[in-house]
């Protein structure tokens, strides 16, 4: 039997499935958080510019643009949309995807589902059903393409998208394998364009490819039966030998127990590359243990696994976005402020003096290969001679067992959604989210996105 | 000098260059080839189902649709206008990119072109830069890339749209750079899905993806300006070690003398993989020298180089699309037909008993590794004893020095705009292509590529 039929079996047979109340409950979390970071990016200059070239050619459509009042085509919006929610860097990720899993499922999604008319608890369990697919899909594919310099939010998470959006659309067995097959030939996204705009273009290509690659199978249109393991196919192109990625794992566990509950869905507390979290957290309980100040600093050490290493090792950032990608600025602003928030990383803060001459005294390396790939070393050793460490088992967030408070999530959305929307707004927004399941029409939500709806007038 | 920068040097390099009226005349018949090939490819149900899907969800745009009265918003329009053209397997090559040149540049920048009331000079002009893109860049990474498994048409071919749609809207060196590195990120396609809907679709994502590269450009939008040459870059990610690429040769020689004229434009007699070609033209060869029939044929053997050999060998292909990837099919149709025309690979001709018999004598093989890739060795068996043998050294039409004669080119563009449109509509297409270089106003071009345009009672 054909990969793209087995998991689109897999895949399939998540409708069948009772999710259990705490995945259901996780899933609203993740989407909450989601919600919140796409409204954030969405006015960034990056969304800006690809709102320009879609709306500006002829998208026309009835498909909510998220912080926007103007509306698109329903793949136009998908795009946009992805685009923005990963805009910051603030969106959650996944262990088993290497990479983020929301992203890659919720845009596609959230849009097919206001063209259908879907019930919130519809969007919850599609979205529970694409992020098992990326998280599953990723245990057997993704951490190669990590490491190689493929991105498996998109190159990976575009199954997610194909997946949310099938069990959305209800399609059959046969035409998830189609839609998994026509997907793996929309697949991209390469490492070297993190911290420029293009990386959340990733997510954006995801969304809308993956929703495409839905919609023509629910059409008829055809892939190859063998386009994963064909000698030529997506298996051997993307991940090259077998030894580079694992059909049996791929395959098997798959909602048993959901992946949501399990390494589950890693929050982000803080603005940046997911591999700058720990060392930002080492670095602020160090600050907040012994009461350091930047004066006293004669310099930081920062080591991660080094599969993180590379494409955070940017010790002089040249714009806001690889500020977040770059350790030094990460760990030097946070402590310099004792935070970080997404105003941090605007404007000509990465070029601020007090903080490069804190990021001069930070070196960065590897502590070789572990287990353990989110973790951080952080020491400090301050003038008068006294050395200070601390090793950082994960970043707070991270993982079902280390989850941010109710508190951090809920200061995380009305900043992240403030930005955008009026206090009234934001707070409307909040409760619905809180009560997704439970909402008849997904088109309650999604009116309550654009940009300021409630100064139309309307009072809902 | 990042890698980027220097082939956006070359691509503006371009626009100072003049090109030779051999060159434009070269490029004035591919492009009435692909208009051609673009026409018959519209009404196919693959390019019908990506119709729905595209204009039943909010595209309502100024672009032309061919072959379809109804009009899309600008990137749509490339996508469906670029899948349509790959659709038949009908469409001209280059051995230089390993893939289809025109219709990776043509869609794409005729769709642009369209909304900027461009010239047909200046149409002609950026075809041949998008051409000479191709061809450069494919002479660096094509050959591993399609060894690999990559469609290099799309893979690669998505520079040559950028760099022709960069040339029309004149984008200066930096900003061609950008486009690059955004397009490094959506390049996709594996070679898996040939013979399904999904490898035209490729065409048009290339067209799509390469044409939004470089809107986003111009509109300011970021790529990492190490996106090629990073560790985790595209060449890393896509070529895997530097023993599969050759930086020097892609960077090397551009327009001196332009491709076009070199290795050249293949056009295509029949709508087959282009690999079936110089098998198709051996059989024929020995049917017409020597009288045969099929009655009489004992066995047939056919070989061709290893690299083309896999994608080809489909002893029983399942569909009219697979028929135009197995060399079985092909050779044995053609010799029953005594040519081959797009109508002999519709319906169930795949299936047709005669065919089928005949396909049943027929073995192939490879010769093994040589300097000519696109040879064939055929040879006849007949019930007799006889022994007939050929060599093709290359199909016609491939290449300057073999092309097809000026009555094949009419002929082949009537066969495939007659199935769209009605002859005088044909005959005024075939006119207007002919005096492209003179066109004050591409949109008198593209006007009558809709549907049946004369019908609406304008007599241009």
């Amino acid at each position: 039997m054909h990969l793209s039929t087995l998991i689109a079996r897999n895949i399939a047979g998540l409708r069948t499935q009772q999710f259990s109340a705490a995945a259901r409950a996780k899933a609203e979390l993740a989407i909450l958080d989601t919600v919140g970071v796409m409204l954030a990016g969405s006015d960034h200059a990056g969304v800006s510019a690809l709102k320009r070239v879609v709306l500006g050619n002829g998208s026309d459509g009835q498909s909510t643009v998220v912080g926007d009042p103007r509306r698109a085509g329903l793949l136009d919006a998908a795009q946009i949309n992805g685009m923005a929610a990963h805009m910051l860097d603030f969106d959650d990720s996944n262990s088993q995807l290497f990479g983020h899993p929301s992203v890659a499922v919720l845009p596609a999604l959230l849009a097919l589902a206001e063209r259908e008319g879907a019930s919130g608890r519809q969007v919850v369990e599609a979205y529970l059903g694409g992020f098992e697919a990326a998280a599953r899909i990723g245990t057997g594919i993704s951490r190669y393409q990590y490491t190689l310099g493929w991105h498996p939010t998109s190159s990976v998470g575009i199954f997610g998208a194909v997946a949310a959006c099938a069990l959305l659309l209800d399609l059959d067995e046969a035409r998830i394998a189609q839609a998994l097959g026509i997907a793996a030939s929309m697949s991209a996204g390469v490492k070297s364009n993190f911290g420029s705009m293009t990386k959340p273009l990733h997510v954006g290509q995801a969304a809308r490819n993956g929703l495409q690659a839905v919609l023509l199978a629910a059409e008829g249109f055809t892939a190859a039966s063998d386009a994963f393991e064909h000698p030529q196919g997506y298996l051997r192109v993307y991940n090259g030998g077998s030894e580079n990625y694992d059909i049996d794992r791929l395959l098997a566990g798959w909602n048993d127990p959901p992946c949501v509950l399990d390494l589950g869905i890693k929050q982000k507390r803080f603005p940046v590359c997911y591999a700058c979290l720990a060392p930002i957290d080492g670095i602020l309980a160090l600050r907040d243990a012994h009461g350091l100040r930047a004066e006293d600093i004669e310099s930081i050490r920062v080591e991660v696994h080094p599969i993180r290493f590379p494409h955070i090792n940017v010790p002089d950032p040249a714009s806001p976005l690889e500020a977040k990608f770059s350790v030094h600025f990460c760990v030097a602003q946070a402590f310099l402020r004792g935070t970080l928030r997404i105003s941090d990383f605007e404007d000509d803060s990465y070029r601020d003096p007090l903080v490069r001459s804190l990021m001069a005294r930070i070196s960065f390396g590897s502590y070789g290969e572990q287990d353990n790939l989110g973790g951080a070393e952080v020491s400090v050793r301050t003038r008068d001679g006294s050395l200070y460490q601390t090793h950082v088992v994960k970043a707070l967030g991270a993982g079902y067992d280390h989850p941010l408070t109710p508190a951090m999530v809920r200061a995380k959305f009305e900043e992240c959604a403030s930005r955008i929307l009026p206090a009234a707004q934001v707070h409307e927004l909040y409760e619905l989210l809180g009560t997704l399941s439970s909402l008849p029409d997904i088109r309650r939500l999604t009116a309550g996105l654009a940009e300021n709806s409630l100064s139309h007038g309307e009072n809902r």
